[in-house]
C-alpha cells in the first residue's frame, strides 16, 4: 500500500520556481529549485511545477502517488477563494489564470493557492515567530515591502484578496512619491531600495558621510551599507536608519490599533540589518503608542524560517485543506 | 404555547440604557429607554436591565418567557469571546465585569456581548449600508471617533478585544495631541469635538470668520457650526471642514490597503453635516490613493440604522448565536 500523506508546497517566485516536499508533520523532506520564465504562458509554468516536482520526488524515491494535496505560493495579489492570480506585476502572463485549477489538473490533486507573503505569515504563525499567537502581522522587508495579516486564527483577504498591501500605508501625507504613485507610503521610506535611495540622494545634496567612498566605489549604496556604516558610527547613515526604523514603528502603531496583534513579525532581506533594526523599531514604536492603549506591550520580533516560509506556508494550508 | 422567539437587545449607553425588543426576523417591536447611572456596581445595572427588560416586554403584552436570547452591547474595550467589559472609562465601576454571565443569570437566558461601535458595524453590514458585502469599515463619528471592521463576514477583534480602534490612527506624525496621549490620531483633527476645537483656535489666534459671532453669542463653536459655515461659504469654516475629510479621506486610505473591505460607512453625528461631507471625503481618498491600487472603487457612503444601530447589531448576533 502506497503512502500518500506526503504534501508539495510550490513558491512561484519572478526569478524561480521553488519546489518542498513535506510530510504530514511539515517535516521538510527535500526541495528543489527552477528557474521561472516570466516570457511564457501559465500552461508552461504549470509543466515546469510539474516536470520539477517529478524529480524532486524522485530525488526522495517517492513520486506523484504518495502525494495528497499541493499548496502554490505566487506573487501579487491572488485570489485564494477563486483560485486565481489577480495580477502578478513580474509575471504579466499569469493575469486573471485559473493556476489553482490548471495545477490540480496536471498534478491529478486538490490544491490550495496563496499570496506568497500570506504564505509566509501562515507559516511563521503555525511554526514560526508567530507560533502561539491568534493574530499577528508579518512584514516582508525587501526591494518592496508587503506582508500578512492573521485576525482570530485567519489570514484576512479582504475584497478580491486585497487586503495586507502593508507597503502602501500612507505615514506621512504628501511625502516621498511612492513607485505605485501614491504619495508618503511607508515602502517610500524603509524599504531596502528606498532606504538606500535616501542615503543617496542625501549624498548628492552635499551631505558628508563615510557612504560617500562605497558609492564611489560600487556605484550604488545598498541598504546594508547604510545599516553597516550607522554601526560604525557615521552621522548620516544612523541618521537614515532612523528614518527608516520610525517608518517601520509608525506602521506598527497602525496595525496595533487596528488589528491589535500579540506580535508583529518583520521578514525579508532588510532583517539581516540586525539588532539595530529591531531595538531602534522597538523604541519608536513605544514612543508613537500611548501607554493608555495597552498595546506596548505588543512584541515586536524577527522571523525564524528564512527563506523556507513560502514553501512551508503553502504546505501548512493544504494541509488543513486535505484534513 | 408560549412562542420564545423574540430577542433583547440592550445598548448600555455613558447616558441612557436602550433596549429593544426584536421577532426572529429582527423587526423591532418596541424600544426602551432608562437613565444609566455611572457611579454603581454592576449589580445594580444588571438590575436595571432586568426591571427595564420588563417593563418593555410587558408594554408588548410580552413576557421573559417569550424571549430565546439577549444581546448586550457596552462601551470600551469589550473581550466577547470571554464575555468581559474590559474597560470602559466612562463606567469605571465596570472593569472587568463578566456581564455577558450576570446578565444571563439574572435574566435566564442565553446571552452574548459586543462593543457598541462593533454591534454598530455589525447591524450596518446585516441590514443596513454595508448590506451584500462580506469586507466592511464603520466609522463612528461623535465627540470621538470609533468603530468596527468586519473581514470575510467576521468581526475582528484583535488580542482581548483591542482591534478597530479606528480614532487612534496616526495620520500626522507627531501632530496634535489627542486625549489618549498620541499625537497625530485622526480623533484629534476630525471628531466633532477637534473639528470645533480647531475652529474656535484658529479664531482664538485671529482668523477672521464668521463664526467668529457664533462664539460670542453661544460661548463655544460646535462641529455643525462649522459645517454650516463651510456650507455658506467663509473661509476658515471651509478649511476646516477640509481638515477634517482629509482626516477622514486618509484613514480610509489606511483601511483600503489593510482591510480592502467595499464599502465604508460613516454613522454618528457627525454625518448630520451630509453631502458636504461625504463628498469631499470622497474626493481628498481618491486623491490619496493611487489608481493602480485598484482600491478607488471602494464605496464611502453614510450609515442607514441611526441610533437604532446598536440594538439591532446586538440582537442580530444573539440570534445567530441562539441558532
Amino acid at each position: 500500500m502506497i503512502t500518500n500523506e506526503y504534501i508539495l508546497g510550490i513558491d512561484l517566485g519572478g526569478t524561480n520556481i521553488k519546489i518542498g516536499c513535506f510530510d504530514s508533520n511539515l517535516n521538510l523532506i527535500g526541495k528543489i529549485s527552477v528557474p521561472t520564465r516570466a516570457d511564457v504562458e501559465p500552461e508552461f509554468i504549470v509543466d515546469r511545477f510539474f516536470s520539477a516536482s517529478e524529480e524532486l520526488l524522485k530525488q526522495n524515491s517517492l513520486s506523484l502517488a504518495n502525494v495528497c494535496a499541493v499548496g502554490i505560493g505566487a506573487p501579487g495579489t491572488v485570489n485564494s477563494a477563486e483560485g486565481i492570480v489577480v495580477v502578478a506585476p513580474n509575471l504579466p502572463l499569469l493575469k486573471n489564470a485559473p493556476l489553482r485549477e490548471m495545477v490540480s489538473q496536471r498534478l491529478g490533486k486538490p490544491a490550495i493557492i496563496e499570496n506568497d507573503a500570506n504564505a509566509a505569515c501562515w507559516a511563521e504563525s503555525v511554526m514560526g515567530a508567530g507560533k502561539g499567537t491568534d493574530n499577528m502581522v508579518l512584514f516582508t522587508l525587501g526591494t518592496g515591502i508587503g506582508g500578512g495579516i492573521i485576525s482570530s486564527g485567519k489570514l484576512v483577504y479582504g475584497s478580491s484578496g486585497g487586503a495586507a498591501e502593508l507597503g502602501h500605508l500612507i505615514i506621512y501625507p504628501d511625502g516621498r512619491t511612492c513607485a505605485c504613485g501614491q504619495k508618503g507610503c511607508v515602502e517610500a521610506y524603509a524599504s531596502a531600495n528606498s532606504t538606500a535611495n535616501r542615503a543617496t540622494e542625501a549624498i548628492a545634496g552635499g551631505t558628508q558621510s563615510t557612504l560617500t567612498k562605497t558609492l564611489e566605489k560600487n556605484g550604488k549604496i545598498t541598504s546594508k551599507d547604510v545599516f553597516e556604516h550607522a554601526t560604525d558610527g557615521d552621522a548620516l547613515a544612523k541618521e537614515i536608519v532612523e528614518g527608516t526604523t520610525k517608518a517601520f514603528a509608525l506602521v506598527c502603531a497602525q496595525l496595533a490599533h487596528l488589528i491589535a496583534p500579540e506580535r508583529i513579525v518583520f521578514a525579508g532581506g532588510m532583517i539581516a540589518a540586525g539588532d539595530l533594526l529591531l531595538d531602534q523599531t522597538r523604541r519608536f514604536f513605544k514612543q508613537y503608542i500611548s501607554a493608555s492603549s495597552g498595546k506596548r506591550s505588543i512584541e515586536i520580533c524577527f522571523a525564524r524560517l528564512g527563506e523556507d516560509a513560502g514553501i512551508i506556508g503553502v504546505a501548512a494550508l493544504a494541509l488543513v485543506t486535505r484534513n
